[in-house]
């Protein structure tokens, strides 16, 4: 299926439902909003059904009439498409919502999606589904105003790591520029989605400092968190997010642990390696996993063996 | 003086000298190195004269044999080329090697640049000099290769904040998505210059966020640095750089401080706004200066009144 024919069958549609995936980023949330500013352009009756409300950080997208939430969902679709979805579990409760139609279309960059819908259009080298709404709104012929392109930035700009991450391209960069035309206000959405923190986060981050540890010549970083330190920041699970790269971005390490208390004698585990550790493998040791270069676990024990634990799987991997 | 007026000057000469500003930052450096690169496959004969070293961070660039240090000048130019140096005075020690031709060229992008050398060059909406010497390159029909693609994409993403500040324009994204063609390894020069950090400085930040405390409802963060602390960190004075931007980047500050020790007695106030407060005039009270959104002044007195004292100033501009 390509694009074209992706858009004669939306041309014959009025209800469409667009679906982000389960805990919706900014690569799914951008483009499913995009689209339906887009489509609704074109004089279409567009819902946004997404499993969870939208995360105060994408909350100043112009969200405008089309966004509705799971539970609120009583309408009837002639097509639903599923944005940036690998699989269909991670369509979550709106399984329903998603079958309510014989009409399904699957737009994704992920080379593991499944092709779970009827009609599926996988582009696996564009950096974020984003960079495909752009082209398919692009071939609707709707003028990409300052409304879309800011979602379909923040969709592409989240998913590229602000542009570092490799699969930035240089079509990316031909994309962004086109959004910076059409009245983007970089400086100000950037500071929204990457520059953004809370006080909790920040005290939180001391605290997991002050217990940094570097081991085998700088080569192995470790950063330990409690729940007294969550308590004390007033920090909840989501502000530990991130806090394994401190390690990982100082010279010379090439791994990364943050063990993080759970309950009384049970640890999660979140790894990363910079070049030539397999922490997938580590991670897998100790019946968890993740990729080479970003894994998790969870270990039972007290903090002290624990720490030994993960610290001797990945000595001998130096 | 336009480009081409510029680029006839250069075909006359052999030996040239390009200068970075003292100090000089990746927009400097990747500037320099680039031009010279490129002057290099012209069969000209090329010294980067800096004040200092090149910094570790970017140790990584093609400095091929061109780049000498200050100290070891005993050559002479047919024409020095100035770069990213806004006045005299950013020349530095090398005002002699400066002064040693009337031909004298100055390309920059600062809209405060006094036009000090014989043919100036001031392109005030480039968002960096590394944009301005991409055309002189493409003017001087010399191939961006790998090695000059990597230098100006240093150029430029760091003299953009990796493309968020509001400098960054359409035409930004546009040459960079030209060097991504030309071969950038994005990622690994990414990390290299946007998340590389020591240890030292991250333990100094930890001690730095052990201080944190928020004023008025959360619209004015503190953060001290002791002398102390930077020994326990075994720190410098450059790893101080960037922590008012943590206090800066939480939700609801408008205004950030960081005050730090510098001897018994006086303390060195650095300042950011996050939207209205003009922190230069605050800045400017105290004897220091700097613009609306980010400013610095020096405060003589003990840490508590020092710190009353810009609180007061800063409430009064709540």
């Amino acid at each position: 299926m390509n694009l074209v024919d992706i858009i004669s069958g939306i041309k014959n549609c009025n209800n469409i439902a667009i679906l982000p995936h389960i805990q919706a980023d900014g690569d799914a949330w951008g483009s499913c909003i995009a689209l339906g500013i887009a489509l609704k352009r074109l004089g279409k009756d567009i819902k946004i059904i997404s499993e969870e409300t939208i995360p105060k950080i994408y909350g100043f997208l112009p969200l405008e009439d089309i966004v509705i939430y799971q539970g609120t969902n009583n309408h009837s679709f002639d097509m639903v498409i599923a944005l940036d979805t690998g699989d269909i579990g991670r369509i979550g409760n709106r399984i329903e919502v998603f079958n309510s139609t014989d009409n399904t279309v699957n737009i994704d960059h992920h080379g593991t999606n499944t092709g779970f819908a009827r009609y599926n259009y996988i582009d696996v080298n564009a950096a974020a589904t984003g960079e495909i709404i752009y082209e398919l709104i692009n071939l609707l012929n709707v003028e990409i105003d300052t409304d879309i392109a800011t979602c379909l930035y923040v969709a592409i700009a989240t998913d590229t790591g602000c542009f570092k991450f490799n699969n930035t391209t240089s079509k990316t960069h031909e994309i962004v520029s086109d959004m910076v035309k059409n009245g983007v206000k970089i400086a100000e959405v950037a500071q929204k989605v990457f520059d953004s923190t809370t006080k909790e986060r920040v005290m939180l981050m001391g605290y997991a400092i002050n217990t940094l540890e570097l081991f085998e010549e700088g080569r192995l970083a470790f950063i330990c968190i409690t729940n007294e330190m969550l308590r004390a920041a007033n920090a909840g699970d989501e502000d530990c997010d991130g806090i394994v790269n401190i390690g990982r971005n100082i010279e010379g390490v090439e791994s990364s642990v943050v063990i993080r208390e759970k309950s009384q004698g049970e640890y999660k585990i979140n790894l990363r390696s910079k070049s030539y550790i397999d922490v997938g493998q580590v991670a897998f040791k100790f019946g968890g996993g993740g990729h080479k270069m970003a894994a998790g676990c969870t270990i039972k024990g007290d903090l002290d063996s624990v720490k030994k634990s993960v610290y001797e799987e990945l000595k001998r991997l130096l």
